[in-house]
């Protein structure tokens, strides 16, 4: 697939697999303090947004990971009011959190201004409630921004990052998990992108285990499909705060006053079976 | 990722997206009268069949494709005893199938020897049940075996086929399907792979709806991750003649006298979760 320019491909070293897509020329490229951010346009999966050679997003299948980041958490929390995300500078979690009216206030925190900028550019569908009276945008530290917010002041905090190397390195430890379990309220819960189940096991393991160290009393892990990330297959991992996941507000999610592609009711209950593999190696 | 030696690339035209895997040696290639088979060692996957150019199997992630074409089916009958697959020749299916200690024959009809001649070569773990006194490998056409099946004398029949094109086009059609319907008893299940839900919507909808044209009175359609396949996501398609998909036996499921690395209860409740653009799409 190298060789000409036709296509873009992410080679996956660590499962020896790659990805690709075809596309019809290269939008944008723009080096930023943290990173190198790149757009193409593909044949088939709309606009393409690239980090260091590694596919964040694509218009055509974004929808998956960011319904999936927003609503469970969303829904299973009693009444949540005050959300942060963390990352997330493509802003389309962002649109999907402020779907729901009971959300009083969004502050987002991506370190990377430039990834926002070219959103806006090329993905406007993403970033059309980032003029919502409720969002607020800051480009800062957000391992610096949990550290330094109030205690017991949020409900939910998103973390919608890029793997953990580089940037996104300092969201996936002990002294971030303590931050957010700080910040949360009583019941409050911190979901997080979670890798692949059948790539990243060693890496999820640690997560949840990281989670439970530092005081968080319940995780739920879900499954979803997520084509341009490695494996195709995805999670995200709840973890809460002073309570068990038992509180689905499954009438809400049922009556919801807008419309997902992917998610509803019974996709959010399947998001938690997991396969005995799973099992084996997170509960063993 | 052309240009070098080192992978193996499948280009899917139809989404202008392709997946490779990174290979250390090519172990076999036989043409067959009906297609090529050719067989890689990859460096993080196992062993890899391709046939035509289009990835079948890989020792690592097949067992996700397998496991679902086999046990949603057999635990949702009530007692089935007669199986027959069409096409499976890699057996990893018939393994599976015959697990199931109910069952008391298995007929399985895949048009080419050479398929199964390999798959005891490179995939022996699949093929360890091939010897089983309830097993019988036919190498002969399967529309015709089905044509010529008599009336209501099976209980359950798997469709592990190649994609609708080449020798398994004559697998996704009424013809195909009114032959399967009749050589079915009572309450027996028909179960088809059928291909992407990400990609392959028209597809899907066509062979639904010439399921039900050929009288079958109930439809399933299970969705499940695969890697190896275009979007890393795939389904199955269930259909029942003469009864609804009321009778899951759960309790069976989950006192399983066998293991499994993906299949358990909670995982084939959640398989039939559908996306809202999949009941947009195939229930308007």
């Amino acid at each position: 697939m190298s060789g000409d320019n036709t296509w873009f491909t992410e080679i996956f070293a660590p499962s020896g697999s790659a990805f690709g897509l075809a596309i019809t020329k290269k939008l944008d490229e723009v080096q930023s303090p943290f990173q190198k951010i790149e757009m193409f346009e593909t044949t088939h999966f709309g606009n393409l947004m690239v980090i260091d050679g590694v596919i964040m997003l694509s218009s055509r299948d974004n929808f998956l990971y960011h319904e999936m980041l927003s609503h469970p958490v969303l829904f299973t929390h009693g009444n949540p009011k005050n959300v942060v995300i963390i990352g997330g500078g493509d802003c389309g979690t962002l649109r999907e959190v402020l779907k729901h009216p009971g959300v009083e206030s969004v502050t987002q925190i991506d370190i990377d201004e430039q990834v926002t900028r070219m959103a806006e550019k090329y993905f406007p569908e993403l970033c059309a409630a980032n003029n919502d009276p409720r969002a607020t945008l800051k480009f800062d530290d957000g391992i610096k921004f949990m550290r330094e917010a109030a205690p017991e002041s949020v409900d939910v905090i998103i973390v919608d990052s890029t793997d953990p190397i580089g940037p996104g390195e300092g969201l996936f430890n002990r002294a971030f998990y303590d931050s957010c379990r700080k910040a949360l309220r009583h019941g409050g819960i911190l979901v997080q992108q979670s890798e692949s189940p059948l790539i990243h096991m060693p890496l999820l393991k640690e997560m949840r285990g990281a989670m439970l160290d530092v005081g968080f009393d319940a995780l739920q892990t879900l499954l979803f499909p997520q084509m341009v990330y490695p494996s195709g297959w995805w999670t995200c991992t709840l973890a809460r705060k002073g309570a068990a996941f038992n509180g689905f507000r499954e009438a809400d999610a049922a009556g919801a006053s807008f419309s997902t592609e992917y998610y509803n009711v019974d996709v959010h209950k399947a998001a938690s079976a997991w396969p005995n593999f799973m099992k084996k190696a997170l509960l063993a």
